[in-house]
This record gives structure tokens, sequence and C-alpha cells, in this order.
């Protein structure tokens, strides 16, 4: 049997393929996470906009149906003390006066940052991953989830951010190229310009530091998985590719936007949380331009948001939704998410034999 | 002895390996050329700035030192009739000052299109490639330049235009990652901030049409040489990683940058000749910003910087020199273009037979 180049990251999970289902927070749950270890990959919950006391319940939910390892995400942002968000409600007023609704009375749950009480969770639970977005924990939340035996990993969008990374003890770093649909991970400041393209970032932070490198970004087929492992990762996270199962709870608009020719072309945009995430644009980015000064800090941008977009869903309408999309789109097709995990993994095998081929040269 | 997945660039140029040394006008040039052929790979002289009379002669040269498919590269702009660069002069004022010097009395040559005569040296040297940057020539002129038997290639920065010049019979498409160096190939407009990582946009053009296609953009060693055959590359095309070696005409500071830290963050800026082209920072993008509305049109910007930039460079400084870079810069290492060009392929075949052991998994 044909071995993987790189087993770390399968001995570090007990994984039996190196595909990572990506947490997508909105989109992702429990029969995502399911499939991806029945396909013999990691499974990830993300726990963002899950409330800490739900979260016990989707690993009982996972470990019952299958065996194999678990990833819980949270995001390490710092929650900002107030927030006026009064020229943001004031750009979004023609819509509220179109859709004949007003400011969400009752503002929705906002993507809350991991802290003592979701720590107590991991340690109540005790998943094999934590994984962090948007750096890491405080040194003494981080040191008791270390505590527990999970292995912890983060994402860098920079060799920077790598490098801050394992200083600071992660067992593994997701290199985030910023072909990755969802939220940038970045977390440390640097101009925007610059952001970094999977195929250079990625072997730049595989020679920076000593622990695994996960690929992220733009990969939604075997051609990716293998051109990252030779980049130098030790596995694949694939998040846009998993949108399109059965199991995810992406919408029926989103998936047919991402199997069209929609698809090949997607935008960061502060819309919709207040922080750049890459997705397909839609009416609200088209009209205000997808990046606007206007919204408000990180996460409350989808606040004032929440009750256009409950409005236009009703109405078949996508145009205030966040569709989040990497630009590997295009190269993703439905299937489940066991088949999915199963078919990177067995065709990424197949092209690595066949880009061996020993013949005489004439 | 091991064989290359896809020989189908092999077979069209008679090169020995899979690697095209990037044209880059200003830095290439004949010793590039010739050492880029003894290495087996495709040597390429870039002659925008070239002046037409004396193409003949490099095409000589490099023919006299080794045998070996040549290359010549020209862009395909269209140069605007009347450039009123008032404005761009006026923002240059405080830099003559500083230097003690005026606007160009007699501007140097600028960056000029593929045309007539240009097509008639084609005609008399008959190179083995002529590849196009910016989109292609005119249909008359492209069918003269086919017509001499040399196969035509040109650069896609999306699926759309690889798709249009597919249709109007390129031999092979250069798939054009945000990463590369140097100026974009972008010919048909899209909306800034849609830019392609090579990662997505290799295997979604391999996808979209029937010939060969070249991956250029951050490759800088063997690991991304077979990541690009991965995803489906037939070939890669090598820029900055050539600036490092003796025969380029990088000079002294541009080299040192490029091997420094300050070679982990690059931007596009469009200062230097009103294009957008891929560089590392120096005073007069950090100044003006990178990119500005007030560079007049490509490639006139270029005129009014021509005498800070000689006056700078007397006194060591790149403050005005464009210094192009890809975001594969720190993954390059210095040698001899003969030595990179068969490292490279040296170096990915031995990664392509090491991703494929044969071994009992316990």
């Amino acid at each position: 049997m044909a071995a993987w180049p790189d087993r770390r990251i399968l001995e570090m999970t007990s994984a039996s393929v190196p595909i990572i289902q990506a947490p997508m927070a909105g989109s992702g749950g429990v029969d995502l996470a399911i499939g991806a270890i029945r396909g013999g990959g990691v499974g990830s919950l993300p726990c963002a906009l899950v409330a800490p006391d739900a979260i016990a319940g989707q690993v009982e939910a996972v470990r019952a149906a299958v065996d194999g390892p678990v990833n819980l995400n949270f995001f390490c942002h710092t929650l900002p003390d107030a927030v006026d968000d009064s020229a943001w409600v004031a750009a979004l007023a023609p819509y509220y006066a179109e859709l004949g609704v007003g400011r969400p009375a009752v503002p929705p749950p906002v993507r809350a940052p991991f802290d003592a009480v979701r720590c107590a969770v991991v340690e109540a639970v005790r998943p094999e991953i934590v994984s962090f977005h948007f750096g890491l924990p405080d040194p003494a939340l981080l040191a008791r989830v270390k505590a527990t035996g999970a292995r912890v990993w983060s994402s860098a969008t920079t060799v920077a951010e790598a490098r801050w990374l394992a200083e600071r003890g992660v067992d593994a770093v997701i290199a985030q190229g910023f072909e990755a649909g969802g939220h940038s991970g970045r977390f440390l400041p640097v101009p925007v310009g610059t952001e970094m393209g999977l195929f250079a970032l990625l072997p730049q932070i595989v020679d920076g530091v000593d622990v695994p490198v996960i690929a992220a970004g733009g990969i939604a087929d075997a051609r990716g998985v293998v051109a990252a492992l030779a980049l130098g990762a030790s596995a694949v996270q694939v998040g846009t590719a998993y949108l399109l199962t059965p199991e995810s709870s992406a919408n029926v608009t989103h998936r047919k936007l991402l199997q069209g020719p929609e698809a090949e072309v997607t935008r960061f945009t502060n819309l919709f949380t207040g922080r750049l995430a890459r997705g397909l644009p839609n009416r609200l980015m088209e009209e205000l331009g997808p990046v606007s000064d206007t919204a408000p800090a990180f996460p409350y941008a989808s606040n004032a948001l929440a009750s256009l977009r409950t409005e236009a869903e009703k109405q078949g309408s996508s145009a205030f939704t966040s569709m989040w999309s990497g630009q590997g789109a295009p190269l993703a097709k439905p299937m489940s998410a066991e088949e999915l995990t199963r078919s990177l993994a067995v065709g990424a095998l197949a092209i690595m034999a066949g880009m061996h081929r020993e013949t005489i040269d004439a």
C-alpha cells in the first residue's frame, strides 16, 4: 500500500488520511464532522457561533456515531468594549425601508471569543484537537487547553504569524493562503495589499517553523492535495468543497452559485462581520463596496444586518447573506462528506503514483 | 531514468526539462538565456525595452553559444496617443528639488508594443517560441508570427483570459498567479481585489483550455515545480530566482534585498510604469502609496522618473528604482542560471520519486 510522504499529522491525530475538514461557523456541524471522520480525516466542529452549553452535546453526537479525531475550533478575537454602529445603521437605512424591517430589536448571538467558560467545555469533552483562528487565547487559557492533552493548531497568513504561533507552542501551523474562503485568520497587522498566495506562503512557513504545517486555501480536489504535500505540507484543510456536501448547512442559493460561473470571482469583504472574509459577491457587497469603513468592528457588523438577512432569505434572496467561498470553488464537486474525504485521499495517492513513472527516455 | 509526467511542452520546444526562464525586461538578456538553455530549459529574451534592430544580434549571440529553444517575449499594449503627465511631474517635484535634477529633457525609450517592425525581426530570426504579455497582437501580426513556425504563448491571470487566448490559437497558456513578480499580464478588465492565487488559478485554467499550461508566480524552488506539475501544469516559468544568478543584470541592492527579510513582503505598484507590477517596496512606493491615480498610463510613468532614478542610483539608492520580485523570493538561492535550471529539474524529479514510496502500512 502506498504511504503518505509525511506522517506527522496522521500520527498526531490518528487520522488515516491527511485531510482536515475545515471548521466553518454557520455551515459546518455534527453531520459534516461525522462524514469527514468516516472518510478517514479529521472532523471539525466550529464553535464560534455555538452556545458553550451546546458544544458538549455536539461532541457526544459525533462520538456516538464514529470513532476518530475531533477538532473544536474557536475564534480568539477580543470583543470591543462599546461599539457605535450608528454609521452602519445609517448606511443600511435604505434597505430597512425597502424590506420593511427595522434594525433587530434583539441582536442575534455574535461570534464569541474563546474564554474560561469554553475552556471548561474543552476540559470536560477532551477533543483530540483544539484549533484557533485570529491567533491564540491568553497564555493561562492556552496552558489549560494543552493540559487536557489536546493538540493545538492555529492559522497563519504570513511567515511572521507562523513564527509567532510556533514560539507560543502550537503543535501545528495552518498556512492559510489568501485563496481561502471565510475569515482570513490574520492577527498581526500588515498593510492591505500584502496578502500571500498559498503557493509562496506554504513553503516559506514550512521552512520557517519546526512544527508540521497544514495547508489551507484553494484546495478543493486531489491535485491540490498533492501540490500542498509537494510544497511541504503534512496535511491539508479543505473548506469550500465540503460546503457542497449534503452534510453542510449551506443554503440552496449558496450551493447553486458555488457550482456556477459566479464562483470564478470571489472577494474579501468586511461587511458581514467587520473583519475580512472571502466570499461570493452579492448585492450588499456590490452596492456598498466589499470593504467599508462604515462596518463596525468584528464581530458586530452582523448585528444590524440580521433582520435584513432574515427577511431577504424569506423572499429567496441572498442580497444580505454572507456566502463564503474560497478561490477553489470551481474545482469542487458535490458528493457526501465521507466520499469527498476519501476521494481527495485516493485521488492524491493515484496522482503521486502517476507522477513517478520509471521509463527509458529516448 | 525518471520521466516527466507531462511531455507536451518538452515536445513543443525540444527543451529537456520543463523549466522556462522568464523574460524579465530590464534584468534578463543574452547571458541569462544561454544559461537557462545550457541547463536544459527554455531561454527567454525580453524584447520590450530592446531596440528592434538589436534583437537579431541577441538571438545570434545566444545561438552562437548554445543550441536550444529561444523565446522572444513582447508586450502587446496599445500606446496611448497623448499622455498628460503634468500631475505626475507635480507629484515628483519635491524629489526633483531634493536631488537637484529636472524631469528628463529627452525621455528614455519606453516599453514598446509588438508591431510590424518587430514582427519582421521575428520573421528574420525565427525563434522557437514567441511569447506575449498583455494579450495578443492584432490578428494579422499574430498570423505572421505563426507562419514562421514559432509557437505562440501568452499569459492569463484569470480563467476568462485563458479561454480568450485559447480561442485565438495560442499553443500554450502561461497561468500567471498574482504571486508573480513584475508586470501582471492582466488584459481583460476585472475589479481590483479579484486577483487569483496560482494554487486556485492553475488547475482551473488547466480544466478550462485544451492547450498545455505553463505555471508562473511564486515558483522559486524544486518544491514549487512539483506542486505546479501536480496541479496540471506542463511546465513552469521561473523569474525571481533567476534574478539572483550572476547572468541577470539585477543591481547589487536589488539582489541584497531579495535575499533579506525585506523580500517577505512584496506589493503591486503602478508607479514605475503606469501598470500594476509586483516588487519590493521602496521609498517612492512608501511615500506616494504603491498605487496612485497620478501615475500616467502605461508605459509613460517611467519617463518622468528616469532622471530621479539615474541620480539616486549614482548615490547608491534604490528610492526611485523598480525592484521587481515575486512572493517566492525567500525560496530562491543564488547560483548560476545553468545550475538553477538543472537543480530545479533534478530536485523536482527527486521529490516526485520520494512522494511515491511503496511501503507496507502497519
